[in-house]
């Protein structure tokens, strides 16, 4: 079945230890679509810049991902800039420029409209909602989110749990979004405000998968070297939520094998 | 088969955000032999002050575990004064007092001396090596360290490490030990010193076992609160040695069942 994104297409510029790279096609709704189209069909909604070129729109078409949704805009394409250093457990920002993005206003194609699996990724809550509200039929709704929004737009980053079913998110978000430094109390917490299956991004530690009844993890595979873990995440997500679209089945079973298929992506998450 | 622990038995006295313990018995010795004495009989080589009571004594009993090689000396019991705060993930150390553990120098009773499995609990290298000598017997030596013998006494540990089978050590210390952030570059240079069966205690996330031909990891159970988790790993070890000496086999299968087995336990190490 297919399986709908929202979420950012940017140009990264990333200095890791390993070395450099400028421009680099991103964003968190490129790596979960390019992800994702292993397993299922893959439709996204995202907003793109006068600077995005055809061997960019090929990325995605060669993976069959449906680009119907991927608006351009007059402007340039979202940018980042970002380091990693040491254990590279985490990106450090060194600039953002919102470019196109700044007046995204996710529109939802009449052909879309029927999506049963959506994946809101990591942008303002009040878009995410935007959206969640214009798909009814959807049977499965999970969400990303982060610190910036955890701190910045907390009543309306709780207006779009309430409306979510699954909530994918870094551990140290998890722990901050609940207020608990104990896992299993923010999960609690967390199940309290909408969705009722949680999945904690770990970094090289793997991820865990709170549900009603359980908890599941499913640790990572240590690599010998981590070049670049971003958008490790959001590759991870585009793997779960893919293996769910593309059985539709949405047992606690299946959840779990969702999760656990995905090891050797989790091993980029941290970069140790 | 019988299972020779060396290592400290103390009295703790502790803090945590749950409240406040003093005078209770601890120590690596105590925590591995009486967690060890559900799978197999466990011998314990330590030393004890006069105010040592029978009391405590009784604790080893109870379990069965032979006390021969539990020397009492002149002067006072080693004591260990520490406090937990935030994620409870770390010990803060108050006070140390090693009274009569000043002077251990670990004596082998006859009756112990055709010991199989033998752990060497976190004491000073060069007595652990001295221990090992006078086993030879041995058919599988575990290891355990910390950040203090390797900073303080590298050349003496790098010794000890050359004549052990098994090291079981907390992730971080792996990381200081070898020199590399990344936990699989660090068991390769490990590895290279001598022990060829790694198991890495990852606190709240579980352990990860390192052997010539894999990698297996098994995460921890989350708890809902932990009240105090000193003595989790020595715990661990315990369990671990313990399984393995019970069935007296080593193949990676069984490795993995030991490891897998105390996944409860693991959830105490950390205290998140």
């Amino acid at each position: 079945m297919s399986l709908l994104v929202v979420g950012s297409v940017a140009f990264d510029n990333v200095r890791t230890p390993h070395g450099e790279a400028a421009e680099i096609l991103g964003g968190a709704a490129t790596y979960f679509s390019v992800a994702a189209s292993w397993f299922t069909p893959v439709r996204v909604v995202a907003v793109v810049g006068e600077d995005f070129a055809e061997t960019h729109l090929q990325v995605f078409r060669d993976r069959g991902i449906d680009t119907t949704g991927l608006e351009r805009a007059a402007g340039r394409t979202f940018r980042w800039r970002g380091e990693y250093t040491g254990d590279m457990n985490e990106a450090r920002t060194i600039e953002t420029q919102l470019n196109v993005f700044e007046a995204f206003a996710p529109r939802i194609p009449a052909a879309y409209l029927e999506s049963e699996y959506v994946f809101l990724g990591n942008i303002d809550p009040v878009l995410q909602f935007h959206v969640r509200q214009q798909l009814p039929r959807a049977r499965l709704v999970a969400l990303d989110s982060m610190n910036y929004w955890i701190t910045g737009k907390l009543d309306d980053l709780k207006r779009t749990l309430a409306a979510v079913d699954v909530l994918v998110i870094n551990e140290g978000e998890a722990k901050m979004l609940s207020g608990h430094s104990n896992l299993k109390r923010a999960a609690t917490t967390i199940r309290e405000l909408g969705p009722q299956t949680l999945v904690f991004k770990r970094g090289e530690y793997g991820a865990t998968l709170f549900t009603q009844d359980s908890v599941f993890s499913a640790p990572a595979f240590p690599l010998d070297m981590v070049k670049d873990p971003t958008g490790a995440g959001d590759t991870f997500a585009g793997g779960f939520m893919g293996q769910l679209a593309k059985t539709g089945d949405l047992s606690e079973a299946n959840l779990r094998r969702a999760l656990d298929r995905m090891r050797p992506v989790l091993a980029r998450l941290a970069g140790a």
